[in-house]
C-alpha cells in the first residue's frame, strides 16, 4: 500500500477544514460568515439547532472519497446513515459546487455563504438531516437503521458504482441496521456495484455510549467477518495521521474492490461467480471531533456532550462567544477561502468535477436515469371469465406472469423482493425467467427445487426492513420494484412506509429538481381473511390505515377483488411515478368476476355498479335501490354476493344494487384524493337517502373516515374486521366479524323497512345457519361443501339483462 | 465434560420419539391416536395445518433441558422462536403432564390424546403456534425476532432463572433477532439470570436456505463471538450421536453459566463484576428431523418442503397414508405408551417434577408471581398550580420522580425502558435511584455524566424492538415495565404492539388459568408538534390510531395536557392490568392547569368542562354553549385556550364552553371501551346541537371515528396534524396544519351564525396575524415574544367565578 504524499494530505486537510468551519458556521451563523469583522452576539442564529456530533466524521470521510473518486475515476454515491449529522455532509456539496448550480442563491461567495449557513435548521428552509433538498442525498438518515439495504439497492445492477456508505454506531445497533450487514449475501461481483461500508464509531449516542463503540476490539473484528466483511481499521484523533490511515485503507478497500469485480467479470459469467469477502472500514474518531475540548469543566470533544450543539448559548453568554470564535478560527478560513467568500482554486481541484462528485451524481437523482417501465401487453394473462362467479382462480397468479414478463423486457431494471413467499404468494411464474440470487453456498438438492441462482431478479431474505429498503434503494437510483409481503406483517416495515412517503412528498414540494422516480409498491398478500393456522397474530389489515394518514398526493390503495381487476390495477399502478402503491389481494383461489376490458373499465372508475348482480334497473333513477350492498376486497365481495343471492331469493321484491370498491381513495372527495369521486359520481351511485351495507376488507371505521363528507354517509353501515379471531375456517371467521353472507342479510332486513314477515323469517334462518355453520366446522375441521363451492346463481333475467358487467 | 451414560439416552430418545409421535399426530390425527387399529383416511383430518419442519428439533432441545433439569435442580423456562413448530412445544407439556393438569380433558389417556391431537389447528380449537393457550409459553412465535430479547427481560433480577431460548434460523435474519443477539451487554451475572440461547439450524425458510446455515461454519463462530457469545456445536442427523453431542454440550453450557454465576455472586456485589463471554448452542440438524426422506422422488426429511405438512394427502391418497402409518409406527409407540395410551412410567420419569417442569413453571404465568406495583403517594411530586395556565413545567419530570421512588420501593421488579433518551425524555430524576444498566467497558468520563452502572434498572439502548421485548419478557414473568420513545418511531414497534394487544385478548378469552399481568406502558414523548429541527421524518401522531384497532379490553390512550395530569394518568395506568397503555406527552415546557386534585378528578372522568375557561354558565342549561371548543393534547390545548381569550376578549356575547379530553377512549360508547362516557354524559358536554371545534393532537380522523355514533356528531369539525411540516417553529407547524388560536379563532367564526360585522373584522384580524407570525419566524428563527411568552389571562369574573376548574 503507498503511502499518500504528505503534502496532498494537507491539502486534504485543508479541504476538511472548510468542511467543518461550514458545518460550524451553519449551527450557529446568521450573519458574518467569513469572520470578516469580530463575531457579534447579532451574528448568532436565536435557535440552535443541529448535530455537530458526527458531521466532521462525514465530512471526513467525504474528503477521502473525493480524492479516491479522483485517482481511481470511480461512479461513487455517498449515503449518510447518520443523517442527523447533515453539515457534515451539507458543506462538501457545496464545496464542491453542486449546491450552488441547484440553489443559484447560495452562490460560491459571500453572501451566497451567509444565506446557505442561516438556512440551516432555520424555520421555512431546510432540515438539519440530509432530507430530499440535499443534492446527493437518496438517504436522509432522519430514522436510523436503512443505510446499508439502501446502498445495497443502490448498487444492484449498476456495476460500476459504489455505494459508500456511513453506518452511525448508534444507527448499528437497531435491528434493521444489524441485520442488513448481510446485504453481501445478495450482491453479485460481477452484475453488481459494490457496498462500501464505514461504520464510524465516534463513541456515542445522544446520552450514551455505543455497543460497537465499547466491546473489545477483536470481538468487533469477528463481527464483521462474522457477517462477512473484511474490517480495516482507521482509528485515531490527531489529523494528519488519521488522514495518512484513511487514505491507506480507502486506497486498499477500493483495489479490493477493483481486483474482486475484476476477477468476477473475467470469465463475462456472473452466474459462475462466489461470495467475495468485501472490505469495510471501521473509522474510530472522536465525536465532535476538532470541536471545543470541554466547556466550564464538562468534556465536550469525544463524548456525548458534542452530539448537538457543544457550546448551548453563544448569543447571551460573552465566554461562549469568545470560544465559538476560537472554534471557528481554528480552521483557519482565511486560508481557504478568497475575499469574495469562494474556496481557493488549490482547495476546489480537490473535488470531482461534473457527475463524478457526490453531490452532483446522477445515480442520487434516480429519476434522471430512470427508463420507464416496459409492460408487456396484460391481456396476454387476463383469465377468461364467460360468467361472473362461476370459476376460482388464484388472483395473484397472472401477475406472476406480468412480473415474469416485466422481467424479461426490462433487463436489469426490475426486481422483485419478498421474506420467503414469492411461490408461497404464487407469483412463481417468475421463477421460469429468473430465480431468486443467493450468493452462498449451493447444495445438489437446491438444483431441485431450490429456485436459486447467482443471478436472480427475486430477492428473498426474511428480513422485511432489508427488502424493503433494498427496494428503496433501487427505486431511488431510477429503477422498478416490487415488494409483497403478509399483511399483518406489513406493520414491521410501517416507519420505513411513513419515511418513504414523507421523502415523495417533499421531494415534489420542495426539491422540484429532482426527477420522479417509481412507485414503491407493496402487495399486501396472506390476508387476514385466511389465517387458517396462523391465526389472530397473523390477522391485521391495519396497514390501509397508516397509508391513509398519509398525503393523498403519494398513496394508493387497491383492493381487486379477482384476478383481472389485479392485472388492470398493476396495469396503471406500476406506471405511476412518485407514489406508493398499496395493492390487497389475497393469494389463495377466488371466484372471478369480470373479463380484463371489464376490469380496465372497473379500475379506470375506482368504483363500479355490479349490473350483473343488482336488481335496481341502474341508471334511470338513481334512488331507485331499496339498499345498496357495497364490497372492498376478494372475500367480502363474495360474501357480499352470496349474501345478494339469498336476498333476491328470499325477497325477490327488493331492490339491490351491488358496488365494488377497488380503488379505496375513490370513496373520499376529490379535494382529499385525486382517486376522489365527485360528489355528483358518488351519490349516484350510493343514494343519498337509501341504507349502504358496505362489506370491507380491512377495519370498518376507514370507511366511515372516506366517506364522513358524503351526502348519503349517515346511512352507511360497514362491515369489517374487528379483532374477533383464532382458528377458524374461512366462513367462521367472517361470521365472528360479520361479514359473511348470512349477517349481511340480517344487516339488510334491519336496515330496510317494510320487508314484512316474510323477512322475519329469513332472518331467523340466517342465525341458524350460522349456528349450523359453526357447529360443522367446529366439528368437520371445514366448511360445508355448500359454503365451500358456492358459485354466484344467475338469476331469472332482470330488466337489464344483457347489460355489461360494469 | 463428562459422557453421559448410553443408557439414559436411550430412554432419552425415547421419550423424544413419544414428543414426535405426537407432533405427527397432532397434524394428520382426529382418531386412532394409538394406531390401535390400522390407519384409515377417517382417522385424518380434514384440512392438515402445521409446522412440521422445526418441531423434532425443538423436542429433542426440551428432552435434553429435562435432563439438566433434573441434574442440576434448575429453574427454567423454554421460550419458542420459530413457534410455528408448536408440535414441539406441546407435545412436550402433553408429556410431561403439565397440559392435562390445565386441560383435564386432554388426560393422560388414550380419550385424552384423541382430544389433544385432534384440537390442534382445528377450528375452534389451538392454534399452531406457541398462543397463550401453551401451558409454559410466554413466546407465541407467531412474528418471528423477539426470542432473545423476551428471554432477556424474563431473566432480569430472576437470578436463578434460566430462560432456553431456542432461535430458528430463519428468525435469525430478522432485524430484530439480529440487534437482540446484544442483550449480552445487559445482563448481570449475579443479579440477573442467564439465557442460554440455542440457534436451530435446520437450514430452511418456507422454501428457500437460511443465510446462517449456508454460511462457513467459521463465519457463523465468528459472527456468534462478535456478539459476545461462546458457540457450542452440535451438528448431524443420527440421534443417538446427536444425543450424544447434545447432552455434552448442554452439560457444558449449564456448567459454563454456574460457574459465571458463582464467580460473579462470590463477592455479593453485582456492581463490580465483568462481561461474561456467555455460552450459547448451534444446534444443526435436519429439517423435518425423523419425518419421510422424500414423497415421489423429492427430498422431504432436510429439505424445505418438510416445512408444514410433508405429505399433503394422505386422506386422499392411499399411497401417502401407508407412508404417515410407517412414518408413525417409525417411533414405536407400543413401546412408549401404556394400553391406556399413558407414557410408559420409565419415561414419565424423564420430565422434572412439579413447577420444575417447563410447562408448569410458574415465571412463564408471571401474573402468579406477580406482586402489586407498590407507588408512592403522587401528591408528592404534584406541580403547584395557583391559577391555571400562568406557569410553565416540563409535563414529564414529576413523572421522572415518581418512576424513580416506584423503582425505589420495588426493588428489583421495575424496570424503565428507552432508546437512547431518559434524559432527553426529561425523566432523568431516575438516575439519582438507579443509572443505566452496562455491562461493557467503563472509560474515566463516564463517571461525569454517563450515568452508567453495572446494575441499573435503566435499560437503553437504540433498539426499540430490543426494549419493547425485554420490558414484555418482563412483564410476562410478572414484573413491571415502563417504556418510552419518540411518537413517530413508536411506529417501529407497531407490529410488536400488535402482538402483545393479541396476546392479552387470547388471555383473557381462551386462557383464563393465567393470573393477569401488569400493563405494557408506551410514553410517548417528543411529540409531532415539537420537531424544529427534525422536521417532517419525526412527525407522525398515527400510533394511537393503530391502538384504536385494537380491542378495547386491551388498550388505553392518555393524551394529559400538563404535569398533574399526567401524574394523575400514571397514578390509575400503572396498576391496571393486562393492558396496554399509551401515554402521549411531550418533554417541552407547557402551561399548567389543573392542581392534582383536580387532575384526578378529570382523568377519572376522562373528559373535563374547564368553567375557568368557559362562559357559558355551564350546568344549568345543557345546551346552552354558542360552541365547543374541545381539545387532547398539550399543544391544541394551549391553542385551543389562547383561542378561547381571544375570542372572549373581542366578542364578548359569545358563550363558549371548553372541554379538554383526557382519556381519548372516553369519546367512544362504553359498548366500545371501558372507558366510554354514556351518551347522556357525553350529550351533557357537547351539547345535542352546537358546533363542536375540536383541536387533536394527531391525525382528525380518529375524533370523527370515536364520535361517530354520537347525538352531535355532525357538528364535529375537528383539527389535528395533516402532513403539513417541515423546519418550522412550534406556532408555524401549528399554523400549517391549521390547530392554531388563529384558525380556531376563525373557523368558530365560521360556524356560530349571527355574529355580525364584528366577527367578519376579527376573521381578518387572524388571518393577518396569521402572515406576520410565520414572515417572523423566518425572518427571526423563532415565534415571536407574546406568542412564546402567551399565559391564559384570567377574564373578568363570570357568573360561576369561584367554581371548581373541572
Amino acid at each position: 500500500m503507498t503511502r499518500v504524499m504528505a503534502e496532498q494530505l494537507q491539502r486534504l486537510d485543508a479541504w476538511w477544514r472548510a468542511a467543518n468551519y461550514l458545518a460550524v458556521g451553519m449551527i450557529y451563523l446568521q450573519d458574518n460568515p467569513l469572520l470578516s469583522e469580530p463575531l457579534q452576539p447579532a451574528h448568532i442564529k436565536s435557535r440552535l439547532l443541529g448535530h455537530w456530533g458526527s458531521s466532521p466524521g462525514q465530512s471526513f470521510i467525504w474528503a477521502h472519497a473525493n480524492r479516491v473518486i479522483r485517482s481511481h475515476d470511480l461512479d461513487m454515491i455517498y449515503l449518510s446513515g447518520p443523517g442527523h449529522g447533515a453539515p457534515g455532509v451539507l458543506a462538501p456539496t457545496y464545496l464542491d459546487g453542486s449546491y450552488s448550480e441547484i440553489y443559484p442563491d447560495k452562490s460560491t461567495d459571500a453572501a451566497g455563504m451567509q444565506r446557505f449557513l442561516k438556512q440551516f435548521s432555520f424555520p421555512g428552509h431546510i432540515g438539519s438531516h440530509c432530507t430530499p433538498e440535499t443534492p446527493g442525498s437518496i438517504h436522509e438518515g432522519g430514522e436510523l437503521g436503512y443505510v446499508l439495504s439502501h446502498a445495497c439497492g443502490a448498487v444492484f445492477d449498476n456495476p460500476s458504482l459504489i455505494a459508500l456508505a456511513c453506518v452511525g454506531d448508534g444507527e448499528a445497533e437497531t435491528g434493521p441496521l444489524a441485520t442488513s450487514w448481510h446485504i453481501n449475501k445478495f450482491l453479485n461481483p460481477a452484475s453488481d456495484g459494490a457496498v462500501l461500508p464505514v461504520l464510524h464509531l465516534n463513541g456515542y449516542k445522544i446520552a450514551n455510549p455505543t455497543l460497537l463503540a465499547r466491546i473489545p476490539r477483536e470481538e468487533l473484528a469477528s463481527l464483521m467477518r462474522g457477517y462477512g466483511w473484511e474490517p480495516l481499521f482507521v482509528e485515531g484523533s490527531e489529523p494528519m495521521a488519521m488522514h495518512q490511515a484513511m487514505a491507506t485503507a480507502m486506497d486498499s478497500a477500493i483495489n479490493r474492490i477493483q481486483e474482486v469485480q475484476a476477477e468476477a467479470r473475467r470469465s463475462g459469467d456472473p452466474t459462475n461467480v462466489n461470495r467475495p469477502r468485501w472490505p469495510m472500514i471501521v473509522l474510530r474518531s472522536p465525536k465532535g471531533w476538532t470541536g471545543p475540548a470541554e466547556l466550564n469543566g464538562k468534556k465536550l470533544e469525544g463524548f456525548w456532550r458534542s452530539h448537538q450543539v457543544p457550546l448551548p448559548d453563544p448569543k447571551r453568554d460573552p465566554a461562549q462567544l469568545g470560544q465559538l470564535e476560537a472554534w471557528l478560527h481554528s480552521y483557519r478560513p482565511g486560508e481557504l477561502f478568497d475575499e469574495q467568500g469562494s474556496l481557493i482554486p488549490e482547495l476546489r481541484a480537490l473535488s470531482p468535477s461534473g457527475q463524478r462528485r457526490m453531490g452532483s451524481n446522477p445515480h442520487a437523482n434516480g429519476g434522471l436515469l430512470r427508463r420507464r417501465l416496459n409492460l408487456p401487453p396484460v391481456h396476454t394473462y387476463a383469465v377468461p371469465v364467460e360468467q361472473p362467479g362461476q370459476h376460482e382462480a388464484e388472483n395473484t397468479a397472472p401477475l406472476g406472469e406480468l412480473l415474469r414478463d416485466a422481467i424479461a423486457l426490462n433487463p436489469d431494471s426490475v426486481r422483485v423482493f419478498g421474506p420467503d413467499e414469492t411461490a408461497s404468494n404464487r407469483l412463481q411464474a417468475i421463477y421460469e425467467i429468473s430465480k431468486k440470487v443467493w450468493m452462498e453456498e449451493f447444495l445438489p438438492e437446491d438444483l431441485n427445487g431450490s429456485e436459486l441462482s447467482r443471478s436472480g431478479r427475486v430477492v428473498e431474505m426474511l428480513s422485511e426492513h432489508t427488502l424493503v429498503g433494498m427496494m428503496e434503494g433501487y427505486l431511488l437510483t431510477g429503477r422498478h420494484g416490487f415488494f409483497h409481503t403478509y399483511e399483518a406483517f406489513a406493520h414491521v416495515i410501517a416507519s420505513m412506509f411513513n419515511q418513504h412517503a414523507k421523502w415523495l412528498e417533499s421531494c415534489i414540494h420542495h426539491a422540484p429538481w429532482r426527477a420522479p422516480i417509481s412507485p414503491w409498491n407493496c402487495l399486501i398478500s396472506s390476508t387476514v381473511w385466511r389465517q387458517d393456522h396462523n391465526g389472530f397474530t397473523h390477522q391485521d389489515p391495519g396497514f390501509i390505515d397508516l397509508a391513509g394518514n398519509k398525503s393523498g398526493e403519494v398513496v394508493r390503495v387497491y383492493l381487486p377483488a379477482d384476478a383481472n381487476s389485479l392485472l388492470a390495477v398493476a396495469e396503471q399502478a406500476l406506471q405511476e411515478t412518485n407514489v406508493c402503491n398499496i395493492i390487497v389481494s389475497d393469494k389463495q383461489k377466488h371466484l372471478q368476476y369480470l373479463t380484463l376490458e371489464q376490469a380496465r373499465a372497473h379500475v379506470a372508475k375506482g368504483i363500479g355498479l355490479w349490473s350483473w348482480a343488482s336488481n335496481d334497473e341502474c341508471g334511470t333513477e338513481p334512488n331507485e335501490p331499496d339498499v345498496v350492498m357495497a364490497c372492498a376486497g376478494d372475500i367480502p365481495t363474495k360474501e357480499t354476493l352470496a349474501a345478494v343471492e339469498i336476498l333476491r331469493r328470499e325477497i325477490p321484491s327488493l331492490k339491490i344494487r351491488v358496488l365494488n370498491v377497488v380503488k379505496l381513495f375513490a370513496l373520499t372527495t376529490p379535494g382529499e384524493h385525486p382517486h376522489g369521486l365527485s360528489d355528483r359520481d358518488f351519490d349516484s351511485l350510493f343514494t343519498t337517502n337509501r341504507p349502504v351495507i358496505f362489506n370491507f376488507h380491512g377495519y370498518p371505521w376507514l370507511i366511515h373516515r372516506l366517506t364522513y363528507h358524503r351526502t348519503n354517509h349517515v346511512n352507511f353501515h360497514v362491515r369489517g374486521y374487528k379483532e374477533k379471531g383464532n382458528i377458524n375456517t374461512p366462513l367462521e371467521l367472517a361470521m365472528n366479524n360479520q361479514i359473511d353472507r348470512f349477517n349481511l342479510v340480517i344487516d339488510v332486513i334491519d336496515r330496510v323497512a317494510g320487508l314484512g314477515s316474510r323477512a322475519a323469517h329469513v332472518k331467523e334462518r340466517m342465525k341458524e345457519a350460522i349456528l349450523a355453520n359453526r357447529a360443522h366446522a367446529h366439528e368437520h375441521g371445514m366448511d360445508a361443501e355448500d359454503v365451500t363451492n358456492w358459485r354466484w346463481n344467475p338469476l331469472p333475467a332482470a330488466a337489464h339483462a344483457g347489460e355489461s358487467p360494469i
